[in-house]
């Protein structure tokens, strides 16, 4: 295998978007070096190398950052191109599907899900109602297939990778099913299926920290909806 | 040159997102039927294709549509690669950096311009900073460059295509400069040089069109905020 250069990701012990590139990186054997972000109190490294956005995720390769991480795992494909698996279809109309589908998950899915689990009443139902609806599309998409992009696993399955590892979590905190076997037969068998990926199981933060963690934001947001309204 | 298929585009007359793709295919030299859609009375063929978004632009190749403006170049681009220019850059990074771009124009700067026009008031007020925040980020990256791929037009400049045809349009309506040559020098420069390449200048929509058009709709906006706050 060629020399892969430094790699290095700063990340958050827990952001979703973070995950994506781990296993992106795991997935096709490049070694990395993780640096954990406390996004209160923002390292120079993450200023200076996202200072548009100062989030995560970043890879730095070579001392060359690149952010946003549907951009970074087209860049993890196309510069380590000979490291299976691809994360992308080679036929040009089934790689624009997936990339279709990763936006989807990104702009109408995650806000959808983002809704229901940070508002309460009327606005959560709102949100209820508008996952479900998205939900039903991804269910017929993924229909009678291993992955979103086919029989490999890739850009868009890591995409809708929270509904895997957060949403049971929201669920928990919620006290009420979003994804179920009945309505959802083809995503519940896929998220068995991305679960049993080795190093996907590997990269999982504890649920007991996920579970505190988003019970403490969700409390953050219906307070300061409270204040705004009170 | 190779037989390019059947190459088809739903579009609307003034959409910005549709000009995008008119403006890849016009460079590549791509021939195409354009379709005019008509979105209070949606084709079936719009239903069809973009059952998800029922949105304008669709590329319909050989039979089989492609959906949202920044995956149809991607599509464009690698489909018809032997047709110059490359939409994209050659180099990893500078792709990721010209990916992160496009993304910046659509899910920061285009809300932020979206905020600035349709409201008024306070609203409007942080819409307009919000842009010229935006703004300020842009000249930095497009400095000493002739465009954000470097010499090459590409995705991000399509993606800030709306700064050349429809901003003079908004500022028109609301009676105020929002770019300018004393603090956008490298923007103001990039827009002359987009102007002037003549497929995308015979594409433009009639100017007086548009200014009608959008009036109307800051109109409808205002009407539906004062409806809904009365």
């Amino acid at each position: 295998m060629a020399d892969q250069g430094e790699v290095k990701l700063l990340k958050t012990w827990s952001s979703l978007f973070g995950l994506r590139v781990v296993w992106a990186l795991k997935l096709k054997g490049i070694p990395y070096e993780s640096v954990d972000e406390d996004l209160t109190n923002k390292s120079d490294l993450l200023l200076q190398y996202n200072p548009v956005h100062t989030k995560v995720p970043v890879l730095i390769h070579n001392g060359k950052p690149i952010c946003e991480s549907l951009v970074i795992l087209e860049y993890i494909d196309e510069t380590w191109s000979q490291n299976p698996p691809s994360l992308l279809p080679q036929d040009p109309i089934q790689r624009a599907s997936a990339r279709f589908w990763a936006k989807f998950m990104d702009e109408k899915a995650l806000p959808s899900m983002w809704q229901a689990f940070t508002k309460k009443g009327r606005e959560q139902e709102e949100g209820l109602a508008s996952i479900a609806e998205k939900l039903k599309l991804l269910e017929a998409e993924l229909e009678g297939k291993k992955f979103f992009g086919g029989e490999e696993i890739g850009i868009p399955d890591f995409a809708l990778g929270w509904l895997v590892n957060l949403v049971p979590v929201f669920e928990e905190i919620l006290g009420l099913k979003i994804v179920d076997e009945e309505r959802h037969p083809s995503l519940s068998e896929w998220s068995r299926r991305i679960s049993d990926i080795r190093v996907i199981e590997e990269s999982w933060p504890p649920r007991d920290k996920l579970v505190t963690k988003w019970a403490a934001i969700r409390d953050h947001f219906l307070a300061t909806a409270r204040a705004s309204s009170g």
